[in-house]
């Protein structure tokens, strides 16, 4: 069912900060921020050759990542994503299995315009685990 | 500097489960269990398309992920690892920038045969960053 690995992402504090470390320190291809008011985040995308790291910073009052980075005032690593090819095949298949679909176990779309899911990271050692439909 | 995401580690509390659960319910490419001895981890590999996942078991009485699974008893991710081509010009230049690599500051041999340093994830977004040299 998955395929590539679409991207790791990282929550920071300082989203600035985060962006010259990368592009000075570790000599990465950053982009430019962007703001996504409907998920509640500000992303920047770090291209590497084979995948991507997103940087995740809070937007607005209800930012799903404000809590976690109260928790982790250094920041973290907030999930991974995997593609799959089909997001409803796969969320049928993940429930019949017993893992839990974050929300009202239903595909949404994501801060990419494309349909994901976030499956329950007790499920799965502890890790939050995003599907996004490519 | 950094080039390819080599792999993501994901520390987990029931090696045999994880890979159950990666190869049945998540449909991917799973390895067998690889011992290493010196560095006090139980690895299995899962192939991506594009990159891999590291799932970590301590092995021993010293193993560095024992007190993470203490603290984190469901799992979770213990670090993500970035290609490089020449680790001792990675490491002079992140020192020179004021970077802390962790143990004496010179790059050991790691898991994989190969060349590796880590960077103290509080200089970086409370990630654990390894480097190694491809």
């Amino acid at each position: 069912m998955i395929g590539r690995l679409n991207h790791v992402a990282i929550a920071v504090p300082d989203l600035a900060a985060a962006a010259d470390q990368y592009r000075e320190t570790l000599g990465a291809n950053v982009g430019a921020p962007q703001d996504e008011p409907d998920h509640g985040v500000t992303v920047i995308f770090i291209e590497l050759p084979n995948t991507k790291i997103e940087l995740l910073y809070p937007l607005g009052d209800n930012s799903p990542i404000k809590g976690f980075l109260e928790k982790n005032p250094s920041g973290g690593i907030h999930h991974i994503c995997y593609e799959v090819d089909d997001i409803d095949a796969s969320a049928r298949k993940l429930t019949d299995k017993g893992a839990r679909v974050l929300g009202d176990g239903k595909p949404k779309i994501g801060a990419h315009g494309k349909p994901v899911l976030f499956l329950h990271p007790k499920d799965f050692n502890g890790t939050l685990i995003e599907l996004e439909q490519v």
